[in-house]
């Protein structure tokens, strides 16, 4: 857990001249190309932000922190202390809608990383949140802190992947020291904008403490722009929890960014249709951004929807349905309604990195981007349904992801790509390898894949006949090999340091609950 | 190769109650749900347009039949016997679009398999042409008239591959034979609407009367409507050899569908850029439709594209890249300029049915739905780029078929599926598994998956822990163990039978080149 002063010295190298790519790719500020594609009529639209509106109007929202239903009864809602129901009437959260913010610009650990969400960008996660790890070599296992640091490293390596997460839970850390370990993997490993879990007040300062020592900024540096974000998760059907109630209030408290994310699942905690799952989604997120905006107006918060459906004979979740990808559409219809940036995912409920586990994961991510999400977390690595993070699913969902942000970047059309030159200088039945066109292009024009061999299957065969997997599993580790950390200053990081010391030496932070 | 009698007693039987499906569904009549993506703007399209009618009035097309030039010829194009050479002005292309028809109604064996290209419909096939096929059991080989009428046999079984088509080539018979083995099976194994090779002319005509026998069609019937089709591919560049244009001149003048698909591989055939691969692809499609106008005008044709790139390292083909589905989208805007219906492609590289093989047809499969093709060539199936079709594939690619099948269904949003009342009954953190509104629609609320196995990590061990590849082969099997052929009537089975003697006595028909 010390700082290595030597990769604390070195510079992010670039790749050396044998490696040297060939193309240059920016995969940072990318902008959906797509046409946001709607599955309900604008008036149904109009009908589910209406009913959203009565469920908190006139079911409530049960919420469990006794200080967050002081915020909602000091802004006008009705609370009853005793059922722990919070009634929200609309137009309080009509007030809330107009101080959230429309575009929020997070502060990275370097200006090139900054990032802004607004509707119409487009950021990529990997899959978070996982408790087991997997991959060929080593099996699937609970998750560690070394795991936790190399998906953190190989999360750094890929431009395409935006914001950290928290990929993989590690276990043989215990609980009340965890978030020292993962907040400092962040820091140290990546300059990327970070994640903290919201579980509990202590635990989520000793956070801001730890970003704020060490990227060197002053309290109010801090709470001037978000330096990084939490997710939180209602408890669905139309609760909100201890710590997920804390993490609202402390994260506006503080200007930092809560991505407000129902996981509405259709026919468990959720109706058993689009439309009414989508409604409960949407009057639970509606609840959450409500109370960040009484906590402090103009609070950076993101709208989120997180629906799939269940299997209807076993109840076991499942993603990369039509009915995920109908949920997602849905959502960012809602979400263009209001104009916030907002959170969407894929997913998958594979066991393994087959063809079931790719397919279930694009064909989520297509649901998410063409719905016009910000955010789309869960684009790479995540199997079993969010239980396991796999690194080779991590490598072929990164080259969808990469095929995403490729899809993002203009075609060119000029006279000059329309090509009748080339066209008139290549005979019938000819070739265009040789062209003055191609060989004045050839080594930019075309996307150079992470993994995909596209090699005949007699060559392939030669070369071991290694499937997808087995490919990803030795780009993994090559990287790994590879990958260094970006500069950091010494002594913020001595100070970091420091600090998790002594607050370890106190007893750490026990999670709340 | 006897009609089996029995067989053809017996009514395509409904699946028996243990097997009930308990959730109906209707693939058949699909209407595209997507707003068109476009990647050039309006005046680029037009540009491309412009440039491609340059291409066929100032370079020309090398047309290989003498009796196609005399078309052209007649037409009022410019031809030098010589070389070969037709330079096709603008005027005969204009003409050629006008009397091309918008809306094709195509018929099948039964009036429930008929179809319609249009704009704004969707047809769905498997991958077709290989040479070799693939699966888990028997291995990778050449591929045989019985892997060929598996294939068919299979095809018949999913609504969502809508018309037949040449997804193996049978090795084992004689290519002088080999279309009445192939034609012979699409007729006796299926009702969908059948595929003929433009391999000469003998062999067309044979196809024909294979039809008309096998249907109980007069002359007049047949050349009535649409009843077959073939798919015709220039030589790119501005190539057009001997069977293609025959096959053009023989199904225009029978009133039988050609789908034109020049095959512009970016880098390879085709200009390295999109756009100019696509101005050489346009220049190609517009030049064989205008051939089957200026010989029928009014024959049903389809305008087609299919671009991807090649990797530049070593020439091999690319599928499944973001070039592949710019070039499916910039495809789908000319289409649109034309109003012409149009097929498109999904393609796919790997050598094996694992997470690079899915991600490559779905990414493609993706551009060719958000680019409005009429009809999606290579949806499931095809491997290697082509050269071979894997039985696990066509399984797992249908699992995909189907979600976009779905996805062209309505979400329903009427205020009962928005379900206030269920929202009301649910108490904060229940679960609505028992609710009413989910009792009354669990049955068939979700897409049953095909494939997809969503049970839990342990519960997947225990069984086996199949992959994806595993489920679908066992799936391969059942299917063809339990598929039946539709019925038909036992003397033109006779008929097409005596027909089928008399040629094969009489030596066949080689293949034309």
């Amino acid at each position: 857990m010390t700082v290595d002063g030597k990769r604390g010295r070195r510079r992010r190298p670039r790749e050396s001249g044998a490696r040297q790519p060939i193309r240059e790719v920016d995969y940072h500020n990318l902008r959906n190309p797509f046409v946001p594609t709607p599955v309900f009529s604008e008036d149904r639209v109009e009908s589910i932000h209406d009913t959203a509106l009565r469920v908190l109007e006139e079911l409530g929202m049960k919420v469990l922190l006794p200080a967050a239903r002081e915020h909602y009864r000091r802004g006008g809602a009705l609370v009853e202390d005793d059922t722990a129901m919070v009634r929200i009437g609309r137009d309080l959260v009509e007030s809330a809608l107009a101080s959230a913010p429309r575009s929020i610009a997070l502060r990275a650990g370097a200006r090139e990383r900054d990032l802004t969400l607004e509707l119409g960008a487009l950021v990529i996660q990997s899959g978070a949140g996982a408790p087991h790890v997997t991959d060929l070599r080593r099996g699937r296992r609970p998750a560690s802190l070394a795991d936790y640091e190399e998906l953190t490293r190989l999360t750094q390596r890929f431009d395409v992947l935006q914001m950290l997460n928290p990929l993989v839970e590690p276990q043989d850390i215990a609980p009340p020291f965890r978030h020292y370990a993962v907040t400092r993997a962040q820091l140290t490993l990546s300059d990327k904008f970070p994640f903290l879990f919201a579980r509990g007040t202590p635990q989520v300062h000793d956070g801001f403490e730890m970003i704020r020592a060490f990227r060197g900024l002053s309290e109010e540096d801090f709470v001037g722009a978000p330096h990084c974000y939490t997710i939180v998760n209602t408890n669905s059907p139309r609760q909100l929890d201890v710590p997920m109630a804390r993490g609202l209030i402390d994260f506006a408290r503080a200007g930092q960014l809560s991505i407000v994310t129902p996981f509405c699942l259709m026919g468990a905690m959720a109706p058993v249709t689009v439309a009414g799952a989508l409604t409960l989604s949407h009057a639970e997120a509606l609840a959450a951004i409500t109370l960040t905006q009484l906590v402090n107006p103009g609070a950076p918060v993101c709208y989120g929807a997180f629906s799939s459906n269940v299997d209807m004979r076993s109840g076991a979740p499942a993603f990369g349905t039509p009915e995920q990808v109908k949920a997602n559409l849905g959502a960012g219809q809602l979400a263009r309604k209001l104009g916030l940036p907002w959170r969407c995912a894929a997913g998958c409920a594979a066991n393994v990195n087959d063809a079931q586990a790719a397919n279930e994961t694009q064909m989520s991510a297509w649901g998410a981007v063409l719905a016009g999400a910000t955010v789309l977390i869960h684009g790479a690595g995540w199997i079993e349904g969010g239980l396991t993070v796999s690194y080779e699913k991590l490598i072929t969902d990164l080259e969808v992801m990469q095929c995403f942000a490729e899809l993002c970047a203009e075609t060119p059309a000029a006279d000059a790509d329309i090509a009748f030159e080339a066209l008139a200088e290549v005979p019938p039945g000819g070739h265009f390898f040789a062209a003055a066109h191609t060989m004045e292009r050839y080594r930019s024009a075309f996307y150079e894949p992470l993994v995909a061999d596209w090699s005949n299957f007699g060559t392939w065969t030669e070369r071991g006949a290694r499937d997808a997997n087995v490919r990803a599993s030795a780009l993994c580790e090559d990287l790994l090999a590879d990958a260094e950390a970006p500069a950091f200053d010494e002594e913020r990081a001595a100070a970091l340091d420091a600090f998790v010391a002594r607050r370890t030496a106190e007893g750490g932070a026990p999670p709340e609950s």
